[in-house]
């Protein structure tokens, strides 16, 4: 089995994974039953989870993390923005 | 600089972000604004980085992708009994 599929796969599902909430809140326009606290939790993750990849030198996980990070700093601002 | 400290710190805040979220959705009994595909999307991740950890046979992969799931259930459970 092509276990790095597997590997590339999840990574890509986790990466993105909060994409499909963002575009919720811009479409609705609405943010009230959305938890801030999970997104600057998850925020703080993965900028550790980043430096620990720098500490690493495994570009992989500081790639994925700190494209983590930039959508997590969009859906914080809409988040702002339509609360 | 202890680094596994920001690799275990790192791991605990992104396995339990969903943590607030839960919380918010049971408070307010209300999920109209949360992505159920964001968990889904979520799930799927983690599920595969756990069988990815299977492979490589890294407990702590394995472990905190598993408990991410189980979070991730919860949240998929409250958000079809509040929406």
């Amino acid at each position: 089995m092509e276990w790095y599929i597997v590997g590339v796969t999840a990574a890509l599902l986790t990466t993105f994974g909060f994409v499909p909430q963002i575009i919720k809140m811009y479409r609705s326009k609405s943010a009230k039953d959305v938890s801030i606290v999970t997104f600057f939790q998850f925020s703080a993750g993965v900028l550790l989870w980043a430096l620990y990849g720098i500490h690493l030198r495994d570009i992989i996980i500081i790639a994925a993390n700190t494209v983590s990070f930039m959508i997590l700093l969009v859906a914080i601002a809409l988040y702002y923005r339509y609360y």
